[in-house]
């Protein structure tokens, strides 16, 4: 009889929203900190809300180097300080660039816990302060240090292993690859928070300077300074306040791999992704042809197509054509980082998950640049090293 | 009505208990990346159970250093697979000090939200491979590195600032304070796992070499090396697979303060402790007065005193008289780190608060070398930095 009334209970779970979501632009702003830089996305999320710092019952910070760039750990407890919630349950979280999703993750996971009513979940990233070699060392850090970063291979190798290997498996060609580039750069061009707002050609990516061979400098994400910050309710506490109902958190998936490239089965798929989809997908009971809008995670131009296969919207092989194409482009039929994803936007490393989260949120409040009519079901793909920390999020509009 | 539902659930919520915890040995280890140590806990805690690495939904990991100390981030997910669940959710977790508390709190929080049913919380730390002047740097990223670590304060300093107006405001006595480390050294010398078994003396502590005026070495924990592993589960699962059944959390609490000491009201207070503390004792419904026996964050001898009163054993300054008096000894009417605590059993920073469920779920389950009689109710108590983030856990005994 307990146990019956148990799975009552989990079928009845509290609902989750996101009562208020901001971010900073992403850009390199070396004179700021990342304090500053996170207060100044949080104070907008409290612009938008009538949620005070003082209803904040936690505070989780996604974060990957600030401890390597600017000396700076604990930014869990700093950083809820600094925004008003001294008094906050707060951690910092880190799954290298997936620290964002995962931090939104264990957010929802307070609130449907009944832990908390309010959390503000976050993200911020310094990086432009410390020189490139520096920057390189501290990315490497979510590689694994004992057989990949001391053997000499750094992210720009990691993933031109993988495109190498795709384009090999499945005929792929390198200009199909720099599609993804040149749409994500050219949707980019109208969101005001974006780092890069130039229109690329295929010919400009194939021909910029080559960083990993079959990859060139536009097939990859910029260095990116900036902050987002997202405010998780229970619905009691949305319906109780009068808040803003319009973004739900249908589900959440998070899986993992092996962190080493060598320790995979195959390295043209993403196992973490799939098994993070499939969970995110069962949780909100739905199936990847209900997404309407995506923002994937596309470090690298091959990542976003690897991305499309892992979560359902291509057969292994085919997601190539996604933005060749138009089918990933914003009249296409699955719509794929509208925001210029990370190749366009920026990545500031442990921000993006929430980032995207941002995005989504203005996407199903009608309210984005470049809105996707009729958007519903989006989803988040957020990713950490070359794929062993993977999480999906479904929200759901009105 | 949906909100009395609601309610109900959350009285209902589903419990939490410990199936298995192990901790290495605490030591310097050079030899042993954290890798190796992490794996030897976690092999440990799954030999004491019948529950496999297949069985986890999630591996969480609170570490502080690795990035700094073994250019290694992305723990949760390298850790993950080298436990052999490379499919589980994985994160790491960083509170500076607390990060093992903060760690544990979030898997109790996945089981109760019932995202997962089986969650292996451990920790590790390696930080004798690095030399000194290293560590302390790396340290030093726990405390506001604009206004405290950039001005030359360092630790030893902020806590011989705290000890120093403790000791003026209430008239307590160098020697009062040296207690503490007596009292946690002698109980070392019984614990295998504890990385100093020699009896200590008022008068050694005194005169051992001076670190930041009051307090001198025996005053401060040691560098140390290790890794614990707690495994939590569902009670649902506990009683499908037969588990051990011994040991319940009743409840846990976690809040924040600002990070430098600059801007708190006192520096003789630690009202993060306070609060977690409330939070937990009301989560596991019990006072104080109910606990039998609690492990505490000593990384200074000021430090367990200022948890006493934190906690509510003690009115403030009145938490010297503990270690003076004797009533936090073995035998007193409140035991507190019989395991040694973090002076005498060692302090890797990112585990402690892990090692401390392990040390109390061995109490709670009759068989801790040093034994407290009829212990059914036992509380952890775990800080970061110099008070900006405490968890405060409650445990049950059969």
């Amino acid at each position: 009889m307990e146990l019956i009334r148990v799975s009552w209970c989990l079928v009845s779970q509290m609902g989750v929203r996101i009562a208020s979501a901001a971010s900073t632009k992403y850009d390199k702003q070396p004179a700021s900190s990342s304090r500053e830089l996170f207060s100044e996305a949080a104070r907008e999320a409290f612009d938008e809300t009538s949620i005070t710092p003082a209803d904040l019952d936690a505070v989780y910070v996604g974060n990957f180097m600030g401890d390597l760039i600017e000396d700076q750990g604990h930014m869990g407890a700093l950083l809820a300080d600094y925004v008003g919630a001294r008094d906050a349950a707060s951690v910092r979280m880190e799954s290298a660039c997936a620290s964002g999703g995962a931090t939104f993750r264990q957010a929802v996971l307070a609130v449907e816990a009944g832990a908390a009513d309010v959390v503000l979940a976050g993200g911020v990233e310094q990086m432009s302060t410390a020189d490139i070699e520096h920057v390189t060392d501290a990315l490497a850090n979510a590689a694994d240090n004992v057989f990949e970063n001391e053997q000499g291979l750094t992210f720009p190798g990691i993933y031109a292993l993988m495109a190498r290997r795709y384009m090999h498996e499945f005929d792929a060609t390198r200009e199909e690859l720099a599609a993804v580039s040149v749409k994500n750069h050219n949707n980019a061009v109208d969101n005001p928070l974006a780092q890069f707002q130039r229109e690329l050609t295929v010919e400009e990516v194939v021909e910029s300077k080559s960083i990993a061979t079959p990859l060139a400098l536009y097939d990859a994400c910029p260095v990116s300074d900036g902050a987002s910050a997202v405010i998780v309710v229970s619905d009691e506490f949305a319906a109780d306040h009068g808040l803003d109902m319009s973004v739900t958190v249908l589900g959440t998936g998070q899986s993992s791999d092996a962190l080493a490239l060598q320790d995979r089965a195959a390295i043209t798929r993403t196992p973490a992704a799939e098994r993070a989809a499939r969970a995110a997908y069962r949780d909100a009971g739905i199936t990847a042809d209900d997404v309407d809008v995506a923002e994937v995670h596309d470090c690298f131009t091959i990542a976003e197509i690897l991305a499309l296969e892992a979560l359902g919207f291509y057969e292994q092989g085919e997601g190539v054509r996604g933005a060749v194409d138009g089918e990933t482009s914003l009249e296409g039929e699955i719509p794929v980082n509208p925001s210029g994803g990370l190749l366009g936007k920026g990545h500031p490393v442990g921000v993006t998950g929430i980032g995207q989260l941002v995005e989504l949120t203005k996407q199903l409040q009608g309210r984005h640049p470049n809105q996707i009519p009729d958007a519903d079901v989006a989803l988040a793909h957020n990713v950490g090293g070359s794929g062993a920390s993977t999480t999906v999020t479904v929200l759901g509009g009105e």
